[in-house]
C-alpha cells in the first residue's frame, strides 16, 4: 500500500502546527540536502508542451529515494475558473523501485519554494539587509509565505508590498495582519524597495515583463526573483540582472527558464549549494545578490520526504491500494482472476 | 476529483467482461491510435538507473490527452517476495493540464501488451501461421494474456510452451486449460516452435540470454519478441535477429531497449505504425517476420484511456482528493488557513 496525503488531509494538518516553525525546518531539510547536492541525479524537467499550456514531469534521487513531481502550466485556465497550476507528488524506495507516498503538491510546492528563497536569503544576504523591511513585488499565492518563512528564519515582520491587483494587496494583508505582520502598500515597485533589504519578486502570467527596473535600486539588496521560471517568462530588467552577482540552483535548467536567459550564454552564475556546501564563500563586495529562482526536482524531493517522515503513520495520511502484488509473480493471471480460473477467455 | 482505479477495483472490473472480448477492444484500440501516430509526442522514457534496478517515467500526448506511467525494474525484489515490476499511471487532459484518471498498472501493461503483440501479428504474419499452434517461450506472468489475445483474435486453441520452470508450464497449464484451450509443455525452445506458426518469446530476469537459436527456425514463422527490452537484455540469437525482417514500435528507443542492441545501429528495422496506416506495405516473402517489442508510452495512453472510458462514472472507480482549487488562485494561503487567517506564523 502507498500513503496518500489529500489536499484536505493537508489542510487539516498544516492547522495543527506552527507554519513558521514548519518552515523554519523545512529550510534546514534543504540546506542538509544542498550540502549534499553531488549524490543526486539531475534531470531536467521533462516537460510536453501544447498550445494551451505545459505539463512536466520532475524526477531525481539520490541512493535512497526517489521522487517526482507532476506539474502543468496553463495561464489560460483562470478564464474558467481553474488553477494555472496544479500538481502532485511521489516518493519511490530506490532500492525496491515502489511507491510509498503520495501527496498534493499545490501546497507543497508553495511551501518549498518559501523555504527555499529564505534559505537563498541565509546564504546570501548581508546583516544590515535583515534589519530592513522586505519588499515583496507581487502578492500572489506565493506571497504570505514568503514573508512569513523571513520571519520565521530572520524576525523580519514588515513588508513593503508592490501588485498591479489592489485586491491582491487587501487579500495579503488582511493573511498577515492577523498573524501580526505589518503590511504597507505601495503604488511602484521603486517605492516598495527603496528602504527594504531583501526583495522578493514572485508573480505570474507575463511574458519577459518588467516588475523591477534597475534604476529602481540605489542601494544595496538581496533579491530572491521567483516569477520568471519558464522561457520568455522573466521579471527583472536585463541591466539590473547583468550587474548582480547571481546564483541559480541547477544552471542547465536556468540557462533555459530563469532570468539569465536575458544574458549571454556564459555569463556567470553559482549554483547555490555550492555556497552553502562551503565549496564557494558566500559573496562579501557586492551591491546586488540575486537568487534567480526556477524551482528544481530537489526541492520537491525535500518537501515530499520532510512531509512524509512527519505524516507517515498518522491519521493525514490513508493508504490507497495502487499496486498489485500478486503471492506468485508469474502468476498474474491467476491474482485477477481466482486460482480457479474465473476468466472467460 | 480524479477518478482511481485500485488494483482490487481493477480485479473486480475484469470479472464482469469477457477477458478475449477486452483483449480485441484494446487490439482495436491500438489500432486506431497507430493509424494516427504522427500526432504524438514522441518521448524516450526517462530512466533513473540505480544499483538496485530501474525507475521509468513514460510520457506521451496527441492534442487532447496526456499520459504517463510510472514503473520500476528490480529483478533482485523476487528474492525478497516483492514484484519485479509495479506499475501505475495517469491521463490529464491537454487543455486544462488537469489528471482526470489514475490507475495501478500493473495488470493494464500485462493488457496492453497482449493486445500489442496480437496487432503485430495481424499485421506481420502470414495466413498459414495461424492455422498452426502458437509456441510460447517463457510461461510467467505474460503467457496467459499472449494466448487469450491470440485465442480471442485468431481463434488459435493450440499452445506449445517451453520454460526453464516447469511449475511455471504448470500453472499455465491450469489456468488455460479452464479456458478449454490446449497447453503442450515442451522440453526445448526447438521442440514448442517446431510445428507452431506464430513464435512468442515473453522471459525475464535474463541477461543477454538465447531462449531461441537461429537453427531451432526450419519453417516459416511471426515472433514477437517481448522478453528483451532494456540495454543488456535480450532473448534471440542475434543471427536469427539479422536474418528476420524486423518491426519495432519507436525506432530510437528500441535501438537501445530490444533484440536490435545486438546489430549495426543502422539495421534495416520498420516502425509498426507505417504498416498499420498503410504507409508501408505489409511483408510478403519473408520467412521470418520479428516484432521487436519493448513497449511504448503510447501503449500505456491507449490502455489508459481504453479502461477510462469504460471505467468513469462506474463504481469501479473512486475520486481522489489530490488537486487544490481554492477559490482565489491568488490565496492559497486562505484556501489552507481559512478566510480567518488560521494559521501561526
Amino acid at each position: 500500500m502507498v500513503a496518500f496525503c489529500s489536499v484536505e488531509n493537508l489542510r487539516q494538518y498544516l492547522n495543527t502546527v506552527d507554519l513558521g516553525e514548519l518552515l523554519v525546518g523545512l529550510s534546514t531539510s534543504l540546506e542538509e540536502t544542498f550540502k549534499r547536492w553531488e549524490e543526486f541525479q539531475l534531470i531536467p524537467r521533462v516537460a510536453s508542451h501544447s498550445t494551451y499550456g505545459v505539463i512536466e514531469l520532475m524526477p531525481t534521487q539520490d541512493n535512497q529515494r526517489y521522487a517526482f513531481k507532476y506539474v502543468n502550466g496553463h495561464p489560460i485556465n483562470t478564464k474558467v475558473g481553474r488553477q494555472t497550476v496544479v500538481a502532485f507528488g511521489v516518493i519511490a524506495d530506490v532500492e525496491t523501485g515502489y511507491p510509498i507516498f503520495m501527496s498534493e503538491m499545490t501546497v507543497l510546492t508553495a511551501l518549498r519554494t518559501a523555504a527555499t528563497a529564505a534559505l537563498a536569503t541565509k546564504w546570501l544576504s548581508k546583516p544590515q539587509h535583515l534589519d530592513r523591511p522586505l519588499a515583496l513585488i507581487g502578492a500572489g499565492a506565493q506571497a504570505e509565505f514568503q514573508a512569513i518563512a523571513h520571519k520565521a528564519l530572520f524576525g523580519i515582520t514588515d513588508f513593503r508590498v508592490h501588485d498591479t491587483d489592489p485586491d491582491a494587496v487587501k487579500k495579503l494583508q488582511r493573511n498577515l495582519s492577523a498573524l501580526g505582520l505589518n503590511v504597507s502598500g505601495l503604488d511602484s515597485s521603486a517605492e516598495a524597495v527603496r528602504d527594504a533589504g531583501v526583495i522578493t519578486t514572485c508573480t505570474a502570467d507575463k511574458r519577459n515583463a518588467v516588475v523591477l527596473h534597475d534604476d529602481d535600486l540605489v542601494a544595496s539588496h538581496h533579491i530572491n526573483a521567483l516569477g520568471g521560471d519558464c522561457p520568455g517568462k522573466t521579471e527583472l530588467d536585463a541591466a539590473l540582472v547583468n550587474r548582480s552577482d547571481v546564483y541559480v540552483e541547477f544552471e542547465a535548467q536556468t540557462r533555459i527558464e530563469g532570468e539569465i536567459q536575458q544574458l549571454p550564454t556564459d555569463s556567470d552564475v553559482t549554483e547555490l549549494w555550492r555556497v552553502i556546501s562551503g565549496e564557494m564563500q558566500s559573496p562579501s563586495g557586492s551591491e546586488i545578490t540575486l537568487f534567480d529562482s526556477v524551482g528544481f526536482a530537489i526541492e520537491d524531493f525535500v518537501v515530499l520526504n520532510f512531509m512524509y517522515e512527519r505524516l507517515a503513520q498518522t491519521s493525514f495520511v490513508s493508504d490507497i491500494d495502487l499496486l498489485a502484488e500478486p503471492a506468485d509473480p508469474k502468476d498474474l493471471f491467476g491474482f485477477v482472476y481466482g486460482s480457479s480460473g474465473g476468466a472467460r477467455g
